[in-house]
């Protein structure tokens, strides 16, 4: 049995001693051990694998965890079992293009969850999820319905027990009444740009200035638009040769790209956030 | 003997041929044409390479070109010989970097420039250009006497006959009385983010944030700061293991490459700007 | 109306001003021109892109074309309509990544085909061609019946007037009969490695290098193995802490990619092959 | 004061516990702390860095480190202060871009280490070395006096207590004679293919095929020419259009990054090596 252990807390002499420690005295082998220490905010960060020969009740380990160390160093952690498969809403609008990459890398068994619905505020994706039989949910959002709209999403997400949301490409704002229920859950893609460009035509302003190089940003939504914690990013180059429209589809491949692997990283728990920005143990 | 033939003018019918059938009449041949419409603007840009069996007089290549060719076209047009090398001049402050690789590749010949100056607004890079037996002016620059500092910078690039400057880590802002003598022959490098950080430390903020790409931009200088148009770009991965010591040092090696391949570029004559963009022919 | 025409030729005087002088009589208006010239092997190469206002017979202008101008510079050369949607057929055989990726770009309508069938020496992916509705045929290949399975798939590619074949990893060698039939017409993908590793185990042989940087290579089908012309690469960092499978898995995202590129540089006439290299037109 | 620990030793329960365990009795606080398990090998590795309050001696903490705990778990070790600036002899040929980025970076304090001298079998590189005032050695080596030549350069290497040799494209097969007194501490630099090419001319062999990726691999030298254990590599894209100088050209760019990049993890004692492979510690 394999527990991978999350833990941040205020950086202090003995962290790893004790909880290297605390894994042998529960009879386990550390496998894995990843730390970083951001010294200007003073806080410990740690990722650790350990390994036990016999099945251990994951509640009591957290229990008898959390008494023995997490209190006395004023730990944040979590403790996760390798053999469950998170629950992972997708929302869409109506480009394809990131769907169709989450599905087939799901399909294939290299994206390793469950996909209990797709969502979306448009039906034209709807036959994407047929394609793949995944039970698809159209909740149109407008201006006149956004309260119940939202209802009706954290009815489907509790309903199904939805571990985390990705949006790809949903292009809707999703309010802090779901984010709150989702903090650090809800996944977002984005294009950027080098340097960056405000307002609603980026791509547009990207190719007046005559920009290089172009980017995309995947990073966990905060109430703050577009500014939540990065996940992952990439960038490919352009030249005068390419009109706006060939922007817009190097956007999109690097869009898919960017949002998968955030995904994954998501999935792997590979990723810890604090103060608006993220320690991702690679 | 080598032409260099640069063009841009509205788009219109027939700019290729009239051109490649006049350097024919002229006994010259074709050796590389590349051309580029950006169709938003209307606007056709072209750069033509021609040898000559014999050698010709570039005045009067230059008045039969603008008599026969270009007015009927409205062209903006350049014409230069593969004999010349320009006259650079380097304006820096503090930071090495920059200096150091543009005077290795000179001085290996791999940049085919003259350099009649280094300038400077402190002493601490005197002994760098002791190295490299370049003469090194002291022009300090202050609150009260930017003025005259101007008026000494533009003396000394007049009296050098200084074709275009590079500003490696210069930390002065250019004010528009040396811009305009020097309209698209300044050289720029600074550092740039995805997102984007806007205020004065951006290295701090870009960490504070999280980023995981950080990068580079060198741009022809304009009134608006940092805002001309791009002529080169390139990009660094970082992780939230990289302090913002590391950041700036990445940061550097960027400015130090990037920085260098624009004044390549612009050196061969490969660039070409409008409408606040550049085209850049590879 | 819209034509693309690609040149190859010996270099010589006057190309560029014969082909765009012959444009204009033919009453068309160059809108792109790109060309290169191979100095050491002494060999020109253009493309060349013209608008008609009237609707011109595709039949007419190409002997048009060969008499007054192609035999002249002894060209080889083709011609093409915008408005024809070549005919690509994918062959596979179990892996889903490189199909998935074709497919979701060809229903998107990014990837500008027809795809008149996939075929494939095993049943695995039928199911992927039925989630996108496409033919599929099954034709197994074995030591015993090679040349038989060669047969089936020539009167396939015949029958359905197939223009490309994609390799979207085949997994098997295509023999110089179907090559021959589909010269510089069958597209391959394939990893790479930084330095190379040749037989049978690449991935393992380069994690046992403990390489940093692993890549994939899009190439025409050759009779020799895996060395024909290159039409696109692409390479990402691994490291130490990378298994095979993390290799394996980084490889993946790459071939979709490279793969993806490359079919779409060759469907829009972008790619000129001589000497086994390419000249690729961005 | 602070310590930096390398370990390896075969894969075992209880090794970083015991580790933390001993900085801790020794009244030490563990700062940074990666590792990493090559599970095919078996083996296990740890970069250590931990800070002490008090002055200690480095001999009798290695004493009691070897006693204490590493016999016990079979490590191979080395324990370094950062207060100690290792000694780097620069070995050159005719090539002055590896040399100029090595020399400008100690130059700026951003290399930290000292270096005796530059050694050369060519006087051409001397007045780089005169330009930063650094003793040069001229060790002409030819097929008569190769083993002479050797003598003399262990000999200077000896009596300038040099550290770690940087063959900055010394263009000269180092005999196991050198090596075996410097094992693991020469640093190389060639440039890379994708694929690879062997033989004489690479540069001319990738141009031949068409390659559009091209690379550069700084490893650590080993009696089987260029096949040692991979520090750091780095590529950079290519097409159609770049001559075999371009080519040339870009791979000097790409060396002079990636040497100087490796030269510095190896400073830093971020690389750890077993068979043939590294761990390089970020």
């Amino acid at each position: 049995m394999k527990l991978t252990i999350l833990i941040h807390c205020p950086d202090q002499s003995g962290i790893i001693r004790s909880v290297t420690t605390f894994v042998h005295q529960q009879e386990g082998n550390v496998i894995y051990l990843d730390q970083h220490v951001d010294k200007q905010a003073g806080v410990f960060f740690m990722r650790l694998q350990s390994e036990f020969d016999r099945e251990i009740s994951l509640e009591s380990f957290k229990a008898t965890f959390e008494t023995e160390l997490a209190d006395a160093f004023q730990m944040e952690w979590d403790i996760y079992t390798d053999d469950y498969q998170p629950k992972m809403a997708i929302f869409v609008s109506k480009y394809n293009h990131c769907l169709y990459d989450l599905l087939s890398r799901y399909n294939s068994g290299e994206l390793k969850v469950d996909i209990p619905f797709i969502l979306s505020n448009h039906k034209d994706l709807e036959y994407v999820a047929g394609q793949f039989q995944i039970p698809f949910f159209h909740v149109p959002v407008g201006k006149d319905n956004k309260a119940e709209a939202e209802d009706r999403q954290l009815a489907l997400l509790r309903e199904h027990g939805v571990d985390f949301i990705v949006l790809a490409r949903y292009m809707q704002i999703v309010s802090p009444k779901v984010i709150d229920v989702y903090p650090q859950k809800i996944i977002n893609i984005h294009h950027s740009f080098l340097p960056a460009f405000v307002g609603a035509k980026p791509y547009h302003a990207a190719f007046e200035r005559g920009v290089k190089i172009i980017g995309a940003t995947s990073h966990y939504v905060t109430a703050d638009l577009d500014a939540g914690p990065i996940i992952e990013q990439d960038v490919t180059t352009v030249s005068h040769s390419h009109s706006i429209q060939d922007f817009i589809a190097k956007g999109r491949d690097l869009e898919r790209i960017v949002l998968s692997r955030a995904v994954q990283l998501h999935v792997a728990r590979k990723t810890m956030v604090y103060n608006n920005k993220t320690v991702i143990f690679s």
